[in-house]
């Protein structure tokens, strides 16, 4: 074990999945599935296999249990190899990558050799292919049309890139699905949730999932789990699962029901729920992270930030500026990193800075209100800390202090000793200082 | 095939692997190996598996074939199956993860019940862990003595952090060499090094080698291919492979010779002929890259830089704020985003916004001129740009300046189009104006 997050789901005992007319698993069985991802980039370390995470993520939430993840070279034994042992231990394969229009893709020869059948050519595809060089005003090269021969007998889904996908089950030695995808993120994605994800549900014998995810920002892990966990463990509707991110914890709540409308109304009562125990910790649900919450809360108010930034070195409001549509609220400031510099760009006095070193509350004070002063803004965040690896003025690496100047000029100040290191006490640094900001503007 | 960066090796015919006497692969046979990663996280998509990455790029510098990468389950059947399945295809397999102290932790089962042996208590692994634990003045649980227990026959090596590694060759059906490493990134890649690679030049019958890292910066992939490939062509000792990263193109040369100070000694000519030939486009070698290059040539020469950064947000500082000893040479600098606080930080005048508009060439001078004149600094950069998703005063997106005061006071100013959505221009925009300094301190 590693550093598992997940929390076990529990998986109600599933009517029978049936596709196509095939029962594919039986009742009261839970959905087994693995992911064998195609591509000699893989095996070479030239590509880290993030489709097989997303694939797994979206699985768990539709409550399939994920055996295996297999990667294969562009090697057509070895690919069959892999894919008859993975059919014989699952009900569901997907398979991500090798659709392709070169001789290295593979899938559609792998599976055609592993049912037993042989390729067939289908011009209701060819000429959906053609459609879209043609709307790209693209050429489209003779080899693009080896991408409408798929396995016959399979039922294919249009591109969403140019690549057709399709679905194929396998029947000996045991009923298994084969979901073949392109390895292109956004086309796999896209082909998911337009055919794949209802064709799971139905495998799984579960209804519509939604899954809501709750951004926390300020606790831990241990924490938010015991906060939360006894919340979702009363809706048997609900799962639960915890991802930690190094500016955040996500809180994934799925919950099922008929169908997605339903899925979404009935969990808004859980995530307002778990909103309310974290007692203001939660920073955004779904799309919304800190940042982008805290800029349009500014831009609904009318109201506008800067920052003076020593320890971060100009973090906050690079991740500030990173949201479109930043410009509405984000004037700018000024990263003071050495010490003259807090003097001559936000004018703080020479003597505070003798008689306070430049890691301290009253100097994270002025640099608020001299930011603010400044550039005229309603609000103003400021930080100093020590991110290390070296000691300052016999001060600890974590050392942190972040101030924020409100709207009628007084400034607040916080200091803690911040753990981590130096990337992780920047990270850091800069979340407690911009959710100070989001809880002030959220009247917390 | 998804997008392949990687060139094939060239694989010399090796000798036999041999390894602690027993022959694993003959002679003129490539070595085939696979990694197997072993955690639940892994399938339920809270962890994506860069450790097969790592592992996989570094097989490949020592001329082996990765031909699967396999995860599993904490579930002792499913792993044993797995493990069966790899070393029946497999010289050598690579296991990361299940080596912690709890009773997730299978690897050490696992390796056994494969190998038909019994786990054996081993008092000098025993003795090594408690002092681990007494040197970092913390308790040492009962449970992680379950760490001193390894299959019998198993070579053991002493751990990075608190769990040994071991090595353990398979006799049947074919000879095949295990070799279980914990999952934490850092403990895996400091026992490969003082451990795993030397094992791996004798099975593959090769003489040690090195990889040697250009940071490329400013020419696309396919055109830094064109000049490095017919370099490396010419050189029967040395292997080639590209990365991309967002910043920059990584070159990997790989030397291999007798032992490792005759490897580095015979690709140091070849670094200074890529060098060379990429003709100012190296930024950095092995561990230095932009930003810890640019910061060590400011400090070895005294001198110190300051900012002003528009469409990058503050990225430009933050990037160069990472770096540790940032504060020798990284005065600070101002975030100017909106057109105000271009006036109201850095003095530009209110007439030559109105006159040019803000993303423009006379505002990125003037701002550069401003930040250099209000820090003191010997350089100062300045960035303008339209990142998206909008346009701004009818310039599309993309367009950019950037601009660099000298330390005798003159500014050169810069312009180009830079394609890619938002965070790919605020990323691009930032390394070529670092990239800039970096040219200028280089006396290029």
């Amino acid at each position: 074990l590693n550093d598992a997050t997940g929390t076990p789901e529990r998986i109600a005992a599933p009517e029978p999945g049936v596709v196509g007319g095939i029962t594919i698993r039986a009742a009261g069985q839970p959905t087994r599935a693995a992911v064998l991802s195609v591509g000699s980039e893989l095996l070479l370390g030239d590509l880290t296999d993030t489709n097989a995470t997303w694939i797994s993520r979206r699985l768990k939430e539709q409550g399939v249990e994920v055996v295996h993840h297999l990667a294969v070279r562009d090697d057509l034994a070895e690919f069959v190899s892999a894919l008859d042992w993975l059919a014989e231990r699952t009900h569901l394969v997907i398979i991500g990558g090798g659709l392709g229009p070169t001789s290295d893709d593979l899938t559609r020869e792998a599976v055609a050799s592993t049912a037993g059948v042989e390729l067939e050519h289908r011009e209701d595809l060819a000429e959906e292919i053609a459609r879209r060089f043609a709307a790209m005003d693209r050429h489209m090269a003779p080899a693009n049309l080896k991408q409408a021969m798929i396995p016959a007998g399979a039922d294919a889904w249009p591109p969403a890139g140019t690549a057709p996908a399709f679905g194929m089950t396998l029947t000996s030695p045991t009923p298994t699905r084969i979901i073949a995808l392109p390895g292109v993120p956004w086309e796999l994605h896209q082909l998911w949730d337009d055919h794949v994800a209802a064709e799971v549900a139905a495998l799984a014998g579960r209804r519509v999932t939604v899954t809501r995810i709750l951004h926390v920002v300020g606790r831990g892990e241990s924490d938010v789990a015991a906060v939360v966990e006894p919340l979702v463990d009363a809706r048997p509707e609900a799962t639960l699962a915890f991802l930690a991110k190094a500016h955040e914890i996500q809180v994934r709540l799925t919950v099922s029901a008929d169908d997605r409308e339903a899925a979404f109304a009935a969990s808004q009562p859980l995530v307002d729920e778990v909103t309310a125990a974290l007692a203001g910790g939660v920073a955004g649900v779904d799309d919304e992270d800190l940042e982008t919450v805290v800029l349009r809360m500014l831009t609904e108010a009318g109201q506008t930030v800067s920052t003076a930034e020593s320890a971060t070195g100009g973090d906050i409001s690079a991740r500030l500026a990173r949201i479109p549509g930043a410009s509405r609220a984000l004037v700018g400031g000024a990263v003071v990193y050495a010490m003259d510099a807090k003097h001559d760009l936000l004018d703080v006095p020479t003597s505070l800075l003798d008689e306070h070193g430049s890691v301290s509350g009253p100097i994270t004070e002025a640099l608020a209100a001299g930011a603010r002063a400044r550039t005229g803004t309603d609000w103003a965040i400021a930080v100093t800390g020590v991110a290390g690896p070296g000691t300052v003025d016999g001060l600890p690496v974590g050392s942190c202090f972040w101030a924020l100047a409100h709207p009628d000029g007084h400034v607040e100040v916080h200091g803690q000793r911040i753990p981590g290191d130096r990337t992780q006490v920047i990270a850091r640094l800069g979340t407690v200082a911009i959710d100070l900001l989001r809880r002030r503007l959220a009247g917390t």
